[in-house]
């Protein structure tokens, strides 16, 4: 992993959190050695540390550079049921590092809880922006309900075996992906997104739903010259 | 998953190693229940099982159907260096979701021994096949160094940060992708690689390998309507 670190600034000097000091620690580094750090909205630190302490550490800033900016309105938005862990987290951690503007995770019928996940899913949204060297991190948003459609600009599609079969125009453009659980829409649920998006699938074959989602991510990030 | 099960055909039965009869412990299956398996070459039989054992169950085929063929030469190749478990694993199976028709796990310098994996691979290489309603399983071989190059055809691309932009057209026809190990190859290697295909790359974000792999993957099965 390349060594930058995330860390919010306050004045001069940026202050590290616990996960981050880990990290610091992992990586053997000391009080007086230069790190590269961001604070996720886009900016790129070269910092001195100056305190590592159990839970959080402090860097005095030497110079900033601004590298990378944040769409004033999201582009790329992934909308993701909750689902379990294993599956969630691979799905954040692989649209993280293909660029997606913003996240979304949302409660389905068939969906699982996401409540004990909140502060799961930011730190790999934040792992895996460092991985990647993304210094503008995604925005994360959580919902209850099917509510977040409300928010959306652009074109919708809904990754859906009941859809048309895909076609490259569909990853064009501001998207936005909606992807369900496991254990697939009800079919009223089916039925409602239906009217609020287009309906696409893979026809030939049957992918899982993490598979079709990493897909479409690349190929909107592919498409758009995003990577 | 779906219930579909491995075996091989002898002549009006089938032979399920210990693998299928796991399974089909697990799903609860008895003798005298109908089920669905494939042989791996493309056809489907409905037989009735017999015969449960610890490691081995048979089952009478009662009809059998071509669904899929196997292209006499594979189309679409994926060579992947052998990595850690956890991602060789991962890569596996979504390649082979995406209608992958042949896997090359191979030795580079930094990669990770793969001789304990042979066996593991096959079985990911099933499981993924069953979950994905895929009857013809892709061919997987392994090799100790770069030979395999020698019995590529068609269009050679090395995703590797050193080279052009990827463009759609690098995704189209018959393709042989090379992905490298976890720690990039040698400057040798590189330089090897460079003369028997184009090196191409994701340019913009730093992809881990796997996800440059799988992205690759997606667009060859994608713009080549295998999904």
């Amino acid at each position: 992993m390349p060594h930058i670190f995330y860390g919010q600034a306050k004045e001069d000097h940026l202050v590290l959190d616990r996960h981050e000091t880990e990290h610091i620690k992992v990586v053997r580094l000391k009080k007086g050695d230069m790190i590269k750090a961001t604070d996720g909205k886009g900016t790129l630190y070269t910092c001195v540390l100056n305190e590592i302490k159990k839970d959080r550490s402090t860097a005095t800033i030497k110079k900033s550079k601004r590298v990378e900016e944040i769409p004033t309105e999201a582009e790329h938005t992934l909308c993701i049921a909750s689902q379990g862990w294993g599956r969630l987290r691979w799905i954040v951690e692989k649209s993280v590092e293909l660029g997606v503007d913003r996240l979304i995770i949302y409660k389905s019928v068939r969906s699982r809880s996401y409540k004990d996940k909140y502060n799961k899913v930011q730190l790999i949204v934040r792992d895996s922006a460092k991985q990647c060297e993304r210094y503008a991190f995604p925005e994360v948003l959580f919902f209850e309900d099917f509510s977040f459609l409300n928010i959306l600009k652009g074109n919708t599609v809904v990754l859906h075996k009941s859809g048309r079969p895909a076609e490259l125009k569909d990853f064009k453009g501001r998207v936005n992906l909606i992807v369900g659980p496991e254990g697939d829409f009800t079919q009223e649920e089916a039925n409602m997104l239906a009217e609020n998006g287009t309906p696409i699938s893979f026809g030939r074959k049957i992918l899982r739903f993490e598979t079709a989602a990493i897909l479409s991510v690349g190929l909107v990030a592919f498409l758009n010259g995003k990577i």
